[in-house]
């Protein structure tokens, strides 16, 4: 239901207070929602070619600790609204068990007019539904 | 009361559906954020070679139109609430006068041991807080 | 005959040594570049519109100095090489009229099937040929 | 004798040609030059709390073939210089065994008066040395 990225810190992630710079979260997050949909069978070079995007509306972030230079941090993501044309998942980034930094990030889909549009039947999956 | 920051979108700020990428606004809130503390006469510097930072502790942001190479981008910040050790930013992003991006950006101040601190007496400049 | 831009160092371009990160200085040099094109009259969206691209195919740059936060830097960009489907800027980098960084950069043009060709005719500029 | 590192491209790596933009490739190197002297038992913390700095001097890199989102690249890191107090690697980044790019970046360190110094003892491995 979970579903987990891994990834580990790198040298020029680092601000001068040699801390992830708190932009470089949103890569993070978008790292795992692409992970997420990939490995969930949702086609996105597919998606694109036709035209589709899928573009964020609205990220609200928590940031709690500080992840600094070769940590390794868990993303958790999981769908928790879902409406035709868009949807939010939490986003848990955690090191060594303590989370680092939560978000709500609200998705929606444009098609090739570049207008709202309900996701596709081809690329409607279950996993952007949450679950009951 | 509402501080202005104007910068121009570059190339490689863009990402491959040739939109400013989400993080990139980040970039820009936190440029925008250094300019109205410098502009105010906040002597950042001199405040973290004291050992404090200020940082930043959650950032909601809405997504409301794309930016594009050569963008000419308004960001006003202003302050909407004040506590003893923090405080909430509203930062707009606009170009030609239409909303790209709207934050509130909360941020704390943390002493050279790393504790949630007062803004130190000597650091504390009117700006911070909201008009009445 | 030298093309100057100018910029200011921003906050989330320093590294934990809280100097400029190396790759940041690629992207001050595509800023620049960018700039020339444009100050020269090079229609860039057309060009990329009709499905040619500009690439970078070699860049050897030579760091002299840091750079950090607030540092205003001058860039130079000046034409020194120049074949049919080729070119090579000398692009220097300077705070107070010392070199920050120098660079030799390579560019060559690749036609809508991506295969390098001339600069077609109607974009052909003077300021891409290294003055006599 | 020449140390190999992994990655796959990321989303937001890519510029608006959906290409890895340039600049991102020499973050990639420097991942694999930490990597390299991680996995050649190279305390990097503890030579950054003593007030050491590796910094890259010169980089001349070749751009090949482009990489694109989920490219997994090999980096193969090497040195080919060595003199006491800086030295030089040869990295090449491929993809399923062709060449993407591939660079020479010269390194040298500085002390805590950020002057110019040899490779403290205790810092010293013999894989900062090239082969025979």
């Amino acid at each position: 239901m979970i579903h987990i990225s891994k990834l580990v810190v790198r040298s020029y992630e680092c601000d001068s207070y040699s801390h992830v710079n708190n932009a470089v979260y949103l890569n993070y997050l978008e790292y795992a929602r692409m992970a997420f949909l990939k490995d969930n069978g949702f086609d996105y070079k597919k998606f694109v070619s036709l035209g589709y995007a899928i573009i964020v509306v609205r990220i609200a972030i928590d940031y709690k600790l500080s992840a600094v230079l070769y940590d390794e941090l868990t993303i958790e993501t999981q769908p928790v609204k879902r409406r035709k044309a868009s949807g939010t998942f939490l986003q848990r980034i955690l090191k060594d068990g303590n989370l680092v930094a939560e978000a709500e990030v609200t998705w929606a889909v444009l098609n090739a007019q570049g207008r709202p549009s309900p996701v596709p039947q081809e690329f409607e999956i279950p996993a952007l539904n949450p679950a009951n």
